[in-house]
């Protein structure tokens, strides 16, 4: 069956959330007088309460709720274990960096291997993002999405199967019609249990020079690639 | 306040449904032996059953269906009517005209309009057809959207308030930071009735030579255009 649709992982697959993250949370630390703390460590704190806060809403104990609040919540608390007094912070200035997710850039390959992979294909997000992260990161950057797809639309956050299967209800494909890309094994994993094909892109840096998850491809991928512009190639877009 | 986004009715006020349906209709009726029948009568006939069709999700009688559901069974109706033995046509050549709907040509200011449009807004349509639909017409016409919205992304048919307002929601924005795009005054009624901006845009052949619904503005719409290109210099776009 011919690939449809590209599906695509967002948060350090397509963009370097990282060092966006640490970039913004610099300028905030800097402005409050907290130059000691290192931003990328309080970006990876920040990301550390990412899994925690979906697996609320996946095992039923929360309602769905899209990712803008919960990365808020989590951001309250870290800013909270720093020891920063939230209250003496405007609210304008912490929905601000809150939104350091909506101004994520990409890898340099991304933009221009998803407009490759366009001409042949539709291409969307399958992110844990919300919609409106999902936009505002697009219309910053430049990501030419023929749709924007992914858990605020399906209802679900991945790696839950509905995540994959009621977007591919939404795209009025099979599930073999589509292919996931990401950079996790973990996501590639659920998605080739729910039918979809699956292409592992290494992104080598999204957590640092001390990365040790997700260097290689550990299962049976249909594509593994260095990045996008040799996906397109192995697409032949 | 700014506009952010501008959301854009699609059936009528970006594409020509009517001379699109009635195209396929006519190939179809031709291979069934049936060029007795108008093709553009037995397209305003299929189109007669959509709003009663939507009205019994508005209403609650019915969970929200997408609109290829609702189609295809407003599709098989029309056949009957028109004395069509349908159980001996090919499943898939009845679901292949029934997408019909997903392969319409916009109006010829459409698409250079919202190129010119996106340059300084999120543009997504904000229409009763489902995302699969909308996906596959903006990839065969070239429709340059931001995000692929409406009515199966918020849960609800237009002129319900909740397609505006999850809108907004889904959006991160208020009401007032959105402009409703229609050839249609009622969509623009209940559009303005939620606090969005509005901009009416003349489609004077959407029903043919004989129209007489919505050849003029009936509301104190913020835009009134003669067409895509129109509107697009009085946004400074």
């Amino acid at each position: 069956m011919t690939i449809s649709a590209l599906l695509f992982d967002v948060f350090g697959t397509v963009v370097d959330w990282r060092e966006g993250v640490a970039r913004d949370i610099g300028a905030f630390l800097a402005r409050h007088g907290r130059a000691d703390v290192d931003p990328r460590a309080l970006a990876d704190a920040w990301r550390d309460r990412y899994q925690p806060a979906m697996e609320e809403c996946r095992s039923g104990r929360r309602p769905f709720t899209r990712l803008d609040v919960l990365h808020r919540e989590n951001l309250d608390e870290v800013l909270r274990d720093i020891g920063l007094d939230l209250p003496r912070i405007a609210e304008r200035e912490l929905e601000d960096l809150n939104r350091a997710w909506h101004r994520l850039d990409p890898w340099p390959d991304a933009v221009d291997g998803l407009a490759r992979m366009k001409t042949r294909h539709v291409i969307a997000p399958l992110s844990n993002g919300n919609v409106a992260l999902l936009l505002n990161m697009a219309k910053r950057a430049g990501l030419p999405w023929d749709a924007i797809l992914g858990a605020e639309v399906a209802g679900a956050y991945k790696p839950r199967p509905e995540a994959y299967l009621r977007t591919a209800d939404i795209l009025g494909l099979a599930p073999q019609a589509l292919c996931m890309v990401a950079a996790h094994n973990s996501d590639l994993a659920a998605a080739r249990a729910c039918g979809l094909r699956t292409a592992f892109v290494l992104r080598a840096r999204e957590h640092g020079p001390g990365q040790e998850s997700d260097l290689a491809p550990t299962g049976p991928w249909d594509f593994v690639a260095a990045d996008f512009g040799d996906l397109a190639n192995q697409l032949g877009c």
